[in-house]
C-alpha cells in the first residue's frame, strides 16, 4: 500500500488513526440520531452511512454491491458476518478515497457537499458499542498476570496451577454489561468479607481494579458440533480487535469465586474502546511470543504455522485523579500474552461450542515482567500492601471514587500509526442499598 | 379460575398441559415455517400467531390491543417484555376460550375453520427455543449437589465452601450452545488427562454426564447500576420456567477448571424443555425450602417476605439405552433448591449487573439426600466408582453413545397437571478431530 498520504485535514503524525488504520465503529451524529457505521481517520470521523448512499458507491465499493445498508445498520455484526474478503476491499477502498493521489478524487475529496456531510470533526460524533455482543468470554493468557497473581496466593513454586502452560484457560463473561468508552461506571456494592473470622457484609467495593486486555471480535462463527481450526481462524473468524477493561472488584471476587470462578466481582462492566482495529491493519505487528521455561509443546489443535502468532501493541494506562491529574500508571506489549486469538478460538470450539458473529474474546489481563508492566492496581499495589504513586504525592491501592482509567494502545511509526484510540471510564459512588 | 374442563378433545388426566397451564413455546407448522408463537394444551397445539390475525381476538385479548404482532415473533422477547401482568391476561383469557363454559363460543369453539387452522396435534408442529438468549448464568443452589460433591472431593466437613450457605453461588454460562429439547447431542471431545502424572490428551469425553436443573427466563430486566429488590422480582422480572439440562463434561471440566470455573466442560450443549411455563401456572406449588442445620441468617437484601419462596415441582431423569429400554434413573423436588430465583436475581443484581428480557438463569443441579433423588451421574455413580443399573441388568457410569436423557417435571393433581414437556437429548458419537 503506498498511499500514505491523505487529504484529510489535521491528520497529526501521532493519530492513532492514520491512513494505515481505517477502524470500524459506530456512531450518532448532530444529523443522524440512529446509530450507524463510521471509520476513523485522524480526529475525523468519515460516516460510512452517508457515504453508502451517495451516487457511485457501488462503484467504488463492488464488494458491498447489494449490501451497503450494512452501514445504516446500529451495529456493525451485519458487515463483520460479509467476512475478511470483503472487510478486506472496504478497508483499501477507504484507503484509496482517502489518499491524497485518489483516481476517484471527484467521489469524496473534490466533493464539498459530500466532505461537509461525511467527514465529521470526532469530537461533533458520539460513538456506541460496535457489535451486538452474543457471548463474552474472558481468557487469562497474560502469562506474567497469571505468574504474579498465583505468585501473590501461593508463592512462585505454585503459581501456576497445572493446565495453564496446556491450554487457554478463560470463563464466560457477562455480555450485558460491556459498555464504550465514556460510559460512567458505578462502584459495585457487593457481598464482602473483610474480616475472614467474621460473618461477610454488604457493602460498596473496597478493592476497586481495572485489567488491561485486548479483546477480539468474532466475524463469522461455527456451527455446533464442529471445531475451528487454529490456522484459519484470522482469516475466517476474526473481525478485528478492540482494548478492554475489565473492571474487576477485588473483594466481591475473593469471597465468591471459590468454587465456580469470577460472577459479581466481574459482571458490573466490561468497558470497551469504540473502533474496532482489522486483522489487516494489524498484520505488520505480529511477533513471536515470550519464552516461558519449561513450557510443554502445544496439543496438535493448538499448533500454528507461523511462529509470529501474538501482536506487539504497545499499551498504556493512565489515572486520572478527580483533581485531573493524570499519571502513567503502566506501559505494556500484548506480546505478553503467551495464546493467540486463534488459539483460544480453537480451544473454545474444540468440543463444538458455537461462535456467533459478535462474539466478544478478552485476552485476560496484559502484565510484564516488570512492575511498570503490570496490567492491574492488585499487581502494581501487591495485592493492597503498596501504595501506586501518582503525580503530586498522591497515591492509590486500589481505585477512589472520581478517578478516570483510560487505556491506549498502538503500534506502528509516526504518521502510519495503527492505534486503538481511548478505552476509558471514571468511577462515581456506589448508589445507596 | 373455576374453569377447570376444556372442550379440547384428547386433553388425558395425566397431560402436563392441562387448562391450568397453558405455557407459551415457539412453533413452526406444515402451513408455516416461520417461527412463531403457540400454546400447548393437553396433546395440541394452539397457534396464537393464527389466532391473533383472527377477527375478534382485540376483544378477547385487550392487553394485547397494538401487541398482538408479538405472536408472530420468532422468539418469546417481545411478548415476555410486556410483563407479567399482560402474561396473566393472556393467560386467563386463553383459558377462557379454551374452557368448557367458554362465554365465546363462536370466536374458537364452535369456530370449525379456525380450530381445523389453528389447532394442530403437538406432532404435526416442530418446537424451537422459546426465547433469544442474552446471557445463561448457572447457580449451583441445589444444597444435596453441592454437598455431595463437596464431599467426594473435600470430605463431608469441608463439602461447602465458606460462602455456600451466604449467597447463590453461580457463574456466567454459554448463550450460543442452548439448545432445545430434541437437539442431537454430539459428545465432545476436549482436553483430559487421565493420568495426572503424563501430559494431558485430546480425546472424546469419557466421563459425560447430564445435571437436572431448573430454569428462569428473564421478563423485564434492570438498567446497569442498578439492583432488582427481591420481592418484586418474580412479579416484575420473571417470564417463565423450563427443565434444564446442563450437559457436562466431567473430565474436561476437572481438568480445565481451575481457577476460573467450568469452560469447555459445559459449553458444548445446554438443552432445554420447548415450553414455558408462567409464575402463575405455579403459583400453588410453592414450599418453604429445606432445613440446612447452621445456615446463618441471609442478609437483608436476599431476605423474603414469605416464607414459601421455593418450588415444589416433582422432577423425574428418564435415561433410554441405544436399545430402546427406557429406566428412570432419579425422582427428586425443586424444592431442595435453596436459593429462589428472586434470591438468585437479587443476588445477581446486587453489583449493578444488567439483566435483559430473555437472559436465562439455571438453577445448578437438583439432588435430593437420597441416592434415588440425585441429578447427575456423578453423583449416582459416586464419581464413576459405582454402576447405575439399568432395565435388563445393563449399567452405566457415564453415558454412552446413543443414550437418550428425557427431563420431566410436574406438579398439580390429575386433569389440572401444570408440567413441562419433556426436555430430552441423544447422544451422538464425537467427530474426529
Amino acid at each position: 500500500m503506498a498511499m500514505l498520504s491523505t487529504w484529510v485535514p489535521g491528520v497529526e503524525q501521532d493519530s492513532d488513526f492514520s491512513l494505515a488504520n481505517i477502524p470500524f465503529g459506530i456512531v450518532t451524529t448532530p444529523d443522524d440520531s440512529t446509530r450507524h457505521a463510521a471509520t476513523a481517520i485522524g480526529s475525523h470521523v468519515l460516516d460510512l452511512k452517508v457515504l453508502s448512499q451517495q451516487p457511485g458507491f457501488d462503484t467504488i465499493f463492488p464488494s458491498l454491491k447489494d449490501n451497503s445498508h450494512v452501514f445504516a445498520a446500529p451495529s456493525l455484526n451485519a458487515f463483520a458476518a460479509l467476512g475478511r474478503t470483503v472487510h478486506r476491499k472496504v478497508r483499501a477502498a477507504l484507503q484509496e478515497i482517502l489518499s491524497e493521489a485518489t483516481n476517484h478524487p471527484d467521489f469524496l475529496k473534490d466533493n464539498v457537499q459530500l466532505r461537509e456531510k461525511a467527514l465529521l470533526p470526532l469530537h461533533k460524533v458520539k460513538t456506541h458499542l460496535p457489535m451486538e455482543v452474543g457471548d463474552y468470554t474472558d481468557f487469562y493468557a497474560g502469562y506474567h498476570h497469571a505468574f504474579g497473581v498465583g505468585s501473590m496466593w501461593r508463592g512462585p513454586a505454585n503459581a501456576l496451577q497445572p493446565n495453564y502452560l496446556h491450554l487457554p484457560v478463560g470463563y464466560h463473561g457477562r455480555a450485558s454489561s460491556i459498555v464504550v468508552s465514556g460510559t460512567p461506571i458505578v462502584r459495585p456494592r457487593g457481598q464482602i468479607r473483610p474480616d475472614p473470622a467474621a460473618a461477610p457484609i454488604v457493602a460498596p467495593c473496597r478493592r476497586l481494579d481495572i485489567e488491561l486486555e485486548l479483546g477480539c471480535f468474532v466475524s463469522r462463527g461455527n456451527d455446533i458440533g464442529t471445531s475451528i481450526s487454529v490456522d484459519k481462524a484470522e482469516e475466517e473468524n476474526v473481525f478485528g480487535y478492540v482494548l478492554v477493561n475489565d473492571w474487576s472488584a477485588r473483594d466481591i471476587q475473593n469471597w465468591e469465586y471459590v468454587p465456580l470462578g469470577p460472577f459479581n466481582g466481574k459482571n458490573f462492566a466490561t468497558t470497551i474502546s469504540p473502533w474496532v482495529v482489522t486483522p489487516d491493519a494489524l498484520a505488520s505487528f505480529k511477533s513471536t511470543g515470550i519464552e516461558v521455561e519449561g513450557r510443554p509443546e502445544v496439543q496438535d489443535y493448538l499448533r500454528e504455522e507461523k511462529a509470529e502468532s501474538v501482536y506487539d501493541i504497545k499499551c498504556e494506562i493512565d489515572l486520572t485523579t478527580p483533581e485531573g491529574d493524570t499519571t502513567t500508571i503502566s506501559r505494556v506489549s500484548t506480546r505478553n500474552l503467551i495464546w493467540s486469538f486463534p488459539q483460544m478460538l480453537a480451544h473454545h470450539t474444540l468440543g463444538g461450542c458455537p461462535m456467533r458473529t459478535g462474539d466478544m474474546l478478552a485476552s485476560g489481563t496484559i502484565s510484564g515482567p516488570n512492575p511498570s508492566e503490570y496490567g492491574s492496581l492488585l499487581e502494581m499495589s501487591e495485592g493492597g500492601k503498596k501504595d501506586v504513586l501518582l503525580y503530586g504525592m498522591d497515591a492509590r491501592k486500589f481505585l477512589k471514587d472520581g478517578d478516570t482509567i483510560t487505556l491506549r494502545a498502538s503500534c506502528g511509526a509516526q504518521g502510519l500509526k495503527v492505534g486503538f484510540g481511548e478505552c476509558s471510564g471514571r468511577i462515581f459512588s456506589a448508589l445507596n442499598g
